[in-house]
């Protein structure tokens, strides 16, 4: 069985999983915040920090295991918005982007692939949630599929039940506003099994395991 | 830095974490229900079961993450004693050990390496923690070693203070008697900075880093 996993999804006492303009300096939209405590380092492996191996960086770190493929929605590939300008825009990731994989960029702006050395390929594809996770399990060849984000890509994906595991930190701060993770999806928790523990840095984090029969 | 770490050491309340006469029959030496809730699968990584990703099986999957190495004990890798006889034991493990890297076999008895095509090599040393250690160190060539027990193996590199991690796993059960982890350890737990979670099976997990400074 291949999964359809989110990770490392961080999330406001008010609901809030990013703010609401992306720009150049706020990748996060102005919740930059949320990932105060997040230590990127272990997203390549916890050997990767020769800081303690925490609770924390140990869950973070299982962003990548079994991954195949990952799916994003354009705001988490960049700032612009309408159709591509001339700009050579090629991620926020520099030469090396952490994914390793191809990757599935949602838009509904056509946008040549965008090729990698380190084995990252970005492709853009304008299609509902379904087909682009079609795509996606082809390219993961067997293994899981990370729904990479933001909060409205995911919100897109629990509507349509495509979900099977949520990895969801809830950090213990209030944001006041920005994009909910929630918004339109009461009841979703009836879906899902949920297992929660609370890591010695406040942050809380959760298991969402989709229920099957 | 290349850390020395222990990975999924179940543990009774009683401090045993083996029982005391291995056997072709009880690999654990009667302590098998230490590992009644333990997913073998998930030491090939959490998309390796089609089962609830849950915390347990999420903090047993990192047992290889950056791991380049593994020193373990003679109980470890068979139920013999005293000097290696004329049968062809190759470990517990058939012909796919989970290991695929170098693995340093403690004993006092000489024995040829046994290689896998896996990438697993066994290699049966007679020298003290320290000295092993260097080897696995090289053999690692950067990553971290794992200790992967037994218990005792692990006593004496708390004792030679060698551990930088332990990521132990309190089963609640009683056993009455066994291998202890703790026998002559009074006061090593001043030596790690530990955080502890509580999974929903029960278990609870324990991360000990080495404070350093």
């Amino acid at each position: 069985m291949s999964r359809t996993r989110v990770h490392n999804l961080n999330i406001s006492l008010d609901g809030f999983a990013a703010g609401e303009h992306v720009t150049l300096d706020e990748p996060i939209g102005g919740a930059e915040q949320l990932f105060a405590r997040f230590d990127g380092r272990v997203i390549h492996g916890v050997h990767h920090t020769e800081d303690p191996f925490t609770i924390d960086r140990a869950l973070t770190s299982l962003w990548g295991q079994g991954v195949g493929a990952e799916i994003m929605g354009r705001r988490k590939f960049g700032p612009q918005s309408g159709p591509w300008g001339d700009d050579d825009w090629r991620g926020w990731w520099g030469d090396e982007p952490p994914f390793r994989t191809q990757v599935f960029v949602m838009t509904h702006h056509a946008h040549p692939p965008i090729h990698f050395d380190n084995g990252t390929s970005f492709h853009f594809i304008d299609a509902p949630p379904q087909e682009v996770l079609g795509y996606a399990k082809e390219a993961a060849n067997g293994l899981d599929v990370r729904l990479g984000g933001g909060p409205s890509t995911i919100r897109q994906f629990l509507h349509a039940d495509l979900v099977d595991f949520m990895h969801l930190v809830t950090v213990p701060l209030v944001l006041g506003s920005g994009v909910s993770l929630w918004e339109g999806l009461a009841g979703v928790h009836q879906r899902f099994d949920i297992e929660v523990v609370v890591a010695a840095s406040g942050q809380v984090h959760q298991f969402w395991n989709r229920r099957t029969g």
